[in-house]
């Protein structure tokens, strides 16, 4: 990259549905959003750096706030806007690009993150809604709010998350500060919302697998210090499916 | 059918994406939500007569409230709740039965309505919105309201719609009561709301695209009047993308 390559920020928003996730795989058939988006920006710069991105978020996942960066030497005139409506006009609406800029030098979507906020829809309803179900977890029946809260207090701060976590990776931290994690109930839908400065591997569908396990009283929200001490996979409970999930907001420096 | 014959009514919600229409067709390769639903039926129930709609959907076109009948001499043990059950079993969450009921002898979906309720929805945001992409008309750039409103108003009424009908079809009536055109703005969303005893072939889309082109001051509200007298497809504007279009809702009886 020459002395005059620019660093571009991009916000996209995406259905996962059709997506096995944003990490692009060798096998080009696979479709991932960081395959296609490199596709299309290749196409309209021909020069682009790896791709940071702020959540890798998994097949199936969805995105409203997600983060991208990278860095090319294309001319100036290729300006974000361009870039922008370029990449729109190849992927939209399954994925779209919601704003590009140009970002001081140095920006990295994943390392200059300092918070990441998600959200879980889960439909209690009893028939599925056509219209919203791509996006949530049809779960019908009631679910006891009292003690999913009071489970959620005790999962909050920053804590050894390994027993929320598919694959902790050899000698990484596995350390996170989750920050908030909240349930909030809005007719027949419950929302689940987490933040914190980064999460481990499907660390939030394991956090809502568990917490709807306590609100159809099969764990106690007591129970939550243990799992969490036992540093063990096999103690949460069973990954809430990766439809109902959506990355909201990546922070940038200070808290806002 | 037997004496014992029942009449069913189900209230039905779909995303009209992946269907070429209500519409059975003769080529069984050809999704259509007529077709899958009479195959659920017919697997349940054994015996089901040709199922009456409110509302015959085209390809693309989705519905909250579409309306269909049917009558079936399967036992009575086969209940509502249980065909109900079966149907969703097969086809959510792509199309769900919302309720399922025994009517009263000589109900019939589509002869007893009384009046459909449309809702067409036109995302005016300079990119698109994923989560709302299947159920909206993404047409970036603002719309001026108040021509449009006011040519909603001339358009209201019992009157001749040919103009605004595709296949008029040989000697049936062309006229129909349009009690309600709405132009409603929510945000960077416009709603256009209709209602009518009932409507001729593509006759919202059309209304629509010929309100949009209203709204893009390329037609005079003041025009609509001789648009409805020239009985002709070609007076009207071009139809509107099927996908922002919505059965929300039949009425039986009186109007409410």
């Amino acid at each position: 990259m020459g002395g005059d390559a620019r660093t571009i920020r991009l916000l996209l928003a995406y259905d996962g549905t059709g997506f096995r996730g944003w990490a692009a795989q060798r096998d080009p058939s696979i479709r991932t959003i960081e395959g296609e988006l490199r596709g299309h920006l290749l196409r309209v710069l021909g020069d682009v750096s790896k791709i940071a991105v702020a959540g890798r978020t998994d097949a199936g996942v969805h995105a409203r706030g997600q983060v991208a960066s990278f860095t090319t030497a294309a001319p100036a005139r290729m300006t974000p806007a361009r870039i922008q409506a370029a990449v729109n006009g190849g992927m939209a609406p399954e994925v779209v690009v919601r704003e590009a800029a140009q970002a001081p030098p140095g920006f990295d979507a994943r390392f200059s993150a300092t918070a990441r906020a998600y959200r879980y829809v889960i439909d209690l309803a009893e028939v599925a809604d056509p219209f919203t179900a791509r996006f949530v977890w049809h779960r019908p029946g009631a679910l006891a709010l009292a003690p999913m809260r009071a489970a959620a207090r005790l999962l909050i701060g920053e804590r050894d998350f390994t027993s929320f976590c598919r694959h902790p990776g050899g000698d990484r931290s596995t350390v996170r500060d989750l920050q908030r994690l909240t349930v909030a109930r809005d007719g027949s839908t419950l929302v689940i919302g987490a933040r914190a400065n980064a999460f481990l591997h499907q660390m939030v569908r394991s956090l809502v697998g568990t917490l709807v396990a306590v609100g159809e009283g099969r764990i106690d929200p007591g129970a939550m210090p243990a799992i969490l001490a036992a540093r063990d996979r096999a103690a949460a409970w069973h990954l809430a499916p990766a439809g109902g999930l959506t990355l909201e907001r990546v922070t940038y420096g200070r808290r806002s």
